[in-house]
């Protein structure tokens, strides 16, 4: 498989908060957020992989500021790192107001995406490379995060075990 | 302000995975299940606080497996810990196959909500007290998570500042 | 067929009312709690049948008290008699005031689920067999209302060739 | 307040039945159709009264039919019949598969909506009146419909009392 | 094939607008009117051809008037004229406050779709006749609509393989 | 008010082809991709107007290509012109097919925006100005295209009157 750039996944997607989006204080809820970055990340880890993926896990987020309704939101997404199956997407998100212009960073998150074959088990991706400064960085700093996500998920799952099924 | 144990913010959701929700292969989307995780999450946060509140954070969630149409989710949620003016609220996630009764625990989160005045500023919150053992446990180890977050949030305010604004 | 208890079908579904889902007063559509009723009923016809099945009929809805935005819905199902191929829903939806933890019975209302086989004919379903007392009177009064729908819907069948179907 | 015929009332809908509201199995849910009922029975409502309506009540409602995707769905609603501030609105639910014409019956429903003034309280409304034979009908058999709704309702408070909040 | 009158297709829709299709000052967003105009004009179109129909270009659309929440949108459509596989429909909208009963022609459309076969090709379609005098003015004006589409969709094809696809 | 390039309002929209938004052949609906391309054409009239903005009219749009599940839609504006009050704004729409990176130009629009004060009446923008190549021909054209919709919009309301209100 040809390995790819970073910027040939990049994907950009600005929408108006909505409404029905938000709570009776026109705030926007944090998980409509969570699906907006699951849905530009999973497009950019598509056009890396040209197979369909699954979400395998996200990052913590921090939201540093709240999102109103008539702002913008901008994201942007990339593949940052491969390793077999496996694809970390950096996801930053912009919100504007639009009437002011200003604009704030209220959001960064790492999704991990697994590429998935006709059965649903983990299919191979190329390999991503980096050119620009930010891309490099984002990248070299990649392992160091998939070894901890690695650790987390056993945790994960020895958590799930003992919490167990009952309500 | 009084004491309220964490079974007084306990919330429960049911629901079934819908077609709109899932991808063309018929798998629900990551994003979604954030989003449901943080709707039940944020109605246990009120019923505490008895006050509106933001999401502050979630930590990393990792999909253990995945949850196709038909089936049904059942999300559980309630106040674990509380701070000042911020609540920890756990939740987990369980898929049933209603053809099967087969069930999975598919996820667990943890997220932290912030009750909020009528001017948008943090406002306090009552104690949360645990009784079960399960809750005991959530409780105790809380103060650990917390100190991890402060110090996350401190990087992610940072890494936010040195991504910048430009597209 | 083996006997299954009414527990055993119990869904709960706890959701809040967004803003889409109120007329622009801040009210509650009644056909979006019927949506809410219709679905939580039919995940506990499912989880009672482990078979797709179809709703056959709701019984009359008295709506006591307005539903407005902000508040949390509370739905609670279960199966309280079984026939045939069809069963009888029992749901139950209490409002609350996220801010003053005050609490209404808004609706209850009484479905009629029937379960349906590869060629979407009706298939036959386990007894379901009551528990506490609350579920013996449900299921004690159940034939009474079975033979009133049975009654109904010839009714309504007639009804409907007399209406006919020009505009 | 001036008398108004049922036609001055008279509201049609027709839509298809999109992918979203279906089962997997590509049957819509009754609770769908329910949403759709009320919508067009609540236009008629406030087409007749030109003011805010809440719904109260629903008489039963049996599902003749079911209705697949790629359907469409026609709802007719007119005012049958007024009070002093409530209304009875029938609905006429004919799907139609578009590939081969075939028309079919599939529900009728009556629902009684009342007249709302600023404060919320019941407001008094014009009165109908009968042109068609149907109308005529329609409104002549009111009045004991009301009646029953009037002791159901009754029926429907003292039950939701004894059932009670707890869960 | 058999001819069909004009009639024959026509379809209406009546529905309230809801606060999520508006913007945050309350009016209904030029895009959510256009998605009406199509789903009732696509009705209209299977009707008379029923086959599968794709949208093949909408003509101009010149908003007239702001639709407002809790206003009521009334849509007509029905097809005017048909040629080998092409039909068009011409919707009329009409919006109405409902607390005045004061109406408005607020849109009126031309749109053309093509009846498809198995394969997604163009198939033919039954010969459309009018009978009332507006229906006749219709199908008068068309080919003349059509000859200047045809121009049209060339300039449409030139313009994109210009534009191309670079971002 | 400053003059401000075209670039100041370029706006890009990813999305994916989600099943509720396709007919059951999986194939996008008309509609919903001019909702699509009003809501990206109207972020763009507000980045360069800087106050709310409603849709005065779309100029003609043909579908050269379907759109199906799976897919992604990529959406550019940017507004190519300006005269008092009104702006126009160019759209661009490309869908690629995921899994093998093709790419089609499957649409162009322009709409035309006016920006409204508090009193929803219009107001006046800031004039925009052309840098690249393709941005000067847009602004150079659009005069004619103005010269065009002026005339247009006349035979609109001349049109919609002698249609009338009578369904
Ligand atoms: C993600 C999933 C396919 C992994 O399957 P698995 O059988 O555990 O596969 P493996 O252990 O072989 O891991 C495959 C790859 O996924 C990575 N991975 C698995 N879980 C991960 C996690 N939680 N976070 C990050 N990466 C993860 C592994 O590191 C491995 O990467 P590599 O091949 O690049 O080295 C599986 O857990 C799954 O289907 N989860 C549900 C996904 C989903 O539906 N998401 C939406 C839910 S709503
Ligand atoms: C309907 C409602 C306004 C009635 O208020 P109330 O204080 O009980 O008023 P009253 O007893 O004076 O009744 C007013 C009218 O409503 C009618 N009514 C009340 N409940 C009814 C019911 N369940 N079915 C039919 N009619 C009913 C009464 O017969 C009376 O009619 P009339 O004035 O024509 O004789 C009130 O119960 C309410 O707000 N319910 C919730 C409505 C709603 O929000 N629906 C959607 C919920 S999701
Ligand atoms: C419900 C349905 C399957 C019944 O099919 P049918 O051929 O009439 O079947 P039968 O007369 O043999 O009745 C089967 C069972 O359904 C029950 N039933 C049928 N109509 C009923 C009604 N309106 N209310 C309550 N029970 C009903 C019968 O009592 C019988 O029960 P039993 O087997 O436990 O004794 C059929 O009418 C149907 O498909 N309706 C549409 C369902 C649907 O799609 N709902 C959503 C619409 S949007
Ligand atoms: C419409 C479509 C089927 C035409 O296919 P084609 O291979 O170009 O077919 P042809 O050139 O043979 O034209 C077939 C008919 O369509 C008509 N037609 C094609 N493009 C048209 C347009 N833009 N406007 C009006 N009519 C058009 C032709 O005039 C011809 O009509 P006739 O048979 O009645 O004389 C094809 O362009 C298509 O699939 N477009 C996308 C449709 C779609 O998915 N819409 C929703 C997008 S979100």
């Amino acid at each position: 498989m040809e390995r790819k750039p970073c910027s040939n996944s990049k994907v950009v997607k600005t929408t108006l908060v909505f409404p029905p989006d938000t709570n009776h204080h026109g705030t926007l809820f944090g998980g409509k957020l969570l699906a907006h970055i699951d849905d530009v990340a999973s497009i950019a880890a598509i056009k890396h992989a040209r197979q369909p993926v699954v979400t395998a896990s996200t990052d913590s987020v921090d939201f540093l500021a709240p999102v109103t309704v008539g702002q913008s939101i901008h994201l942007e997404a990339y593949v940052t790192w491969t390793h077999h199956t496996s694809m970390e997407v950096f996801v930053k998100v912009i919100t504007e107001n639009l009437m002011t212009a200003e604009r704030t960073v209220c959001n960064t998150a790492f999704l991990t995406f697994v590429a998935i074959d006709k059965n649903g088990r983990p299919a191979p991706v190329p390999e991503v490379y980096p050119e620009t400064e930010q891309e490099k960085r984002m990248n070299e700093s990649a392992p160091a995060r998939a070894e901890q996500r690695k650790r987390r998920r056993e945790k994960s799952k020895e958590f799930a075990n003992k919490i167990g099924l009952q309500e």
